[in-house]
């Protein structure tokens, strides 16, 4: 393509609120352009990154026998309704009526419409498993827009879901997409590191997310760095301290006005970890009680885990009340069944607590579980804190912010049997499908290559995803070297953009650094001799000079390179 | 591919709703399914159909140096405000408000996003003109779901929009996408139709329809079999009847209950073409009254055309009453510019017409245009009557029912003057963009493809354009036969189905037959001998022998051919 005709040319500046330096660049090469409210186009130059993208992807999934598929991007409520998942996803999924009045969502993911789409394309337990992707536009009515094409409300995702005869079968499968994960951002030129993660609104058991460790992140990754340990911190674990001690006897304490852990702390004269925290969440089955230390925060990713079922926000005030509860004295003691009780293992632990009274103003001094209250449920429920150490190693963990680039989740049978999708085995026995589900969001992916991979020039990309694999200019007025010119663009015009700009040299170096194109060729009679050309290689920042009848063998040979760009961020 | 791992397998049978042939086979093949409510997924056989036909014509717009971007689906309110849009577009256009309350759209078409684009993409008018293209999805809440993938509310579009300096440059560009389409179709196998259409609320003043004769078409095209006249009859012309006399004086005549043209032409005893009809309509600048003869009906997009603007539903009742008129008894006389008044040809070339007399139960005889009403806006606005004659050459001219696969439209500079898009010339001159907007449904395209060309064993794809190019088995249970399909499959098994199912012959035949895969291959020790290869060509339904050792060469060939259907249906 030539320069001129390119639609999206490079700006000198951007708006001075941008602060991801990728996503900057992005903006002045010309790759994206905001429309506002959150709202992006791709260019041309961006358009071609995302198309490579895909082209990758969908190697890595079909070297895993994944088909592709579309579902469409609009459900009617009725989908959703039956997985339970309309009372999961709150102001995220856009919903509206349509001319009939029928109730319609976005689907900001599409779980249900898989399983739908099962349900009317196998015939047989037999023709399981399946694995099934599509490239689709996703919109998600997010709170907050951030980093440009990191957190958008419009953006293409790859999702893929797989549907499995049995528990194994999905197990032995999930590595497999695990790896293909791996490859596939290796092959963008990034280093990620897989953490467990929580589950969210998706339902299932366990899940994978892939993080770069990077400061426009919006994670907090625990890691070891002996062992390897690796976690979101919203579900990491670690070694937790205990305070134990003789049991005293339990008394009431007049606490007026401390609703707080601060404000009850500071009032007793005692720490935090002495302190017991008592919440009432709400999940899709009715409310639950949690239990953690005073100086400890309930991990809802945890607690979610647990329970198996996806907890959702605090309870409001008169659901507490209405069940008797007083809100700022909850109290563990006397619930005697009343609500589900999950109790943090280091609050069954300690001994003599301080805990809500379950009385306006008053608190109760040393609580002792197992004496003065009980559960069946006690489980790690509590976030970590940073001078936790590694339960594997018993190292120092460390804190890392993080930007998650793709995630897997094993979601077992909870939409199968959610959403009765089954097929009959001979003896008649019904066999839900376990199934998986796998996404990678294609704009913050490109994103995170631009942020992750720049030097103060400009773009990295690996030679795979680059716009154009060569830049191709001309200095000076030899009609013999613009004829040479057209020459190699004539022959090589798919791959390469030619400046054919009236600029000055150094212009036109400034945007071929800046666009990240891996190769520029340049022919001049004065730099060089007539017959050699210079190449410029982007990511070693060398040059070296190749004889006029020799260019055409050096740019085949790296058309058929995978060059990778060294980490310049 | 092997046939045992696809997603999705043909069925017998299909839903007895199902009226288009073409869509049944769909159905039957895997290729699609549907959810209910107008929504469809595409199988992995039609993800490789909408695959091939996107390449196809992403061929076609690079062509013509279109370059691929991509806007947001959903748009804020206040682009199609600016545009004037938002009051155009009715129940079609999903509206939603988001967390912030903000109103979005689900855009049905991308004018102003496109327009928006060049705002920000552009620098000088220098850089026009520009050829923009993407491939999305679109939803339109349209109020009749029809015949499978031909109108459903979700489908995915190419839509391109071009921006000229001037309109002489938009006029010599629209020939080459005109162009363009027809080699897109031809290259399905399709024979399309160019025809005059209306522009509806795309706004803009000439548009054209490809179209294609077609049993579950939704549009009449009215042609001359001898010139080669050809428009939708919504906007056709043809020669009109008159019937004039000498003017007699007008009288008032007591007209009870007669509020429609059957009941006036009854009670009167006379012809509907010796009555006129006048109605009055919303536009985006107030109300229209328009009169055509008792026989006619007038053509809103006629109207349209003639106003420069879109003409909208009826007024109503009330609106109409605000205004002194009558219902059921408008006049265009005494209007005295009240409102714009508009006048059909024929009505202004007859004589002692019956026109209401804006009172209850009363019309006037005798009217006569010049001398009774009269009006500066005298315009072909009626529809024409199957008797009408080709205007250009006088022949009969032939209604064809048709559908139609894209359209065209010259939008001149309605969205740039209205969304103030434009680029100052050194002189201080604003340069206003002219725009072109191009759009084909892949689905429809793919729907239609389906309904024209098969036969009764199944469809027929072009060959550029079908799953597979090969469908490749063996019979019986040599292992030298089974050797050799494996050797062939391992070779070319990106473009070969490979039937390995326990099936008989004529099951697989059965089925190679419904997916209409270009070319059989078949190995069997028995029908052939050991050395030969049949190759059953799906178009013309001829075999012949191949020797095995020339079987690689003959597939390579085939490969690089580009073989087009017969018309089936």
């Amino acid at each position: 393509m030539k320069y001129t005709q390119l639609f999206g040319k490079t700006l000198r500046n951007v708006h001075h609120g941008v602060k991801s330096q990728g996503f900057a660049f992005l903006l002045r090469g010309g790759f994206v352009r905001t429309h506002g409210h959150g709202l992006y186009s791709y260019l041309p130059l961006g358009n071609r990154v995302v198309r490579n993208l895909k082209q990758i992807i969908r190697e890595e999934m079909e070297r895993l026998d994944g088909q592709e598929v579309n579902v469409p991007l609009v459900n009617p409520i009725e989908m959703w309704q039956k997985s339970g998942r309309d009372r999961l996803v709150g102001s995220d999924m856009v919903r509206f009526k349509d001319r009939t009045d029928r109730n319609m969502v976005l689907a900001p993911s599409h779980e249900e419409a898989f399983v739908d789409l099962v349900r009317v394309g196998l015939r047989s337990y037999r023709d399981l498993p399946a694995f099934l992707y599509q490239f689709q536009t996703k919109y998600r009515d997010e709170e907050r827009i951030r980093n440009g094409l990191i957190r958008t409300k419009e953006f293409l995702m790859k999702d893929a879901y797989s549907f499995h005869r049995s528990a194994s079968d999905l197990n032995n499968f999930f590595p497999k997409v695990f790896g293909a994960y791996q490859r596939i951002f290796q092959r963008c030129g990034l280093n990620v590191l897989p953490a467990e993660s929580g589950v969210g609104y998706m339902g299932g058991q366990k899940a994978y997310e892939f993080m770069i460790p990077c400061s426009i992140g919006e994670d907090i990754m625990v890691e070891c760095p002996n062992c390897g340990y690796r976690a979101n911190k919203s579900v990491a674990m670690g070694l937790k301290d205990f305070h134990t001690g003789t049991p005293q006897e339990m008394e009431a304490v007049e606490t007026p006005n401390c609703t707080s852990m601060e404000d009850l702390a500071e009032f007793m004269g005692l720490e935090k970890h002495q302190l017991a925290k008592t919440m009432i969440f709400k999940t899709m089955n009715g409310l639950v009680m949690a239990v953690v230390r005073g100086d400890h925060e309930v991990s809802r990713e945890k607690l979610t885990r647990y329970l198996g079922e996806p907890v959702l926000e605090k309870a409001d005030q008169r659901e507490v009340e209405t069940l008797g509860f007083v809100p700022g004295y909850l109290s563990p003691i006397g619930v005697n069944g009343t609500i589900p009780l999950v109790v943090d293992g280091t609050v069954a632990k300690s001994t003599n607590l301080v805990v809500g009274a379950n009385k306006e103003g008053v608190h109760l001094k040393n609580a002792n579980f197992g004496r003065d209250f009980e559960s069946v449920n006690v489980a790690d429920i509590s976030m970590i804190k940073p001078e936790n150490k590694c339960l594997q190693c018993g190292s120092p963990l460390q804190e890392v912010r993080a930007l998650e680039l793709g995630n897997i989740f094993k979601l077992d049978d909870f939409y199968s049997r959610s959403m009765g999708l089954y097929f009959q085995e001979e003896s008649g026995k019904k066999v839900y499908p376990f199934m998986g589900s796998y996404g990678i969001g294609i704009g913050r992916l490109m994103g995170a290559i631009a942020e992750q991979l720049h030097d103060k020039r400009g773009l990295l990309w690996a030679s795979r995803i680059a716009t154009f694999c060569f830049f191709l200019m001309g200095i000076g007025k030899s009609d013999s070297v613009r004829q040479k010119v057209d020459r190699i663009y004539a022959q090589f015009s798919t791959d390469t953009l030619l400046d054919d700009r009236k600029e000055s040299p150094g212009v036109k170096f400034q945007d071929a650094e800046l666009l990240g194109i891996p190769y520029r060729i340049v022919l001049s009679a004065k730099r060089n001799s007539e017959d050699t050309v210079e190449f410029y290689n982007r990511y070693s920042r060398q040059s070296r000079l190749v004889h006029i009848d020799d260019v055409e063998t050096t740019m085949k040979r790296i058309l058929e390179s995978d060059d990778l760009p060294t980490q310049g961020a």
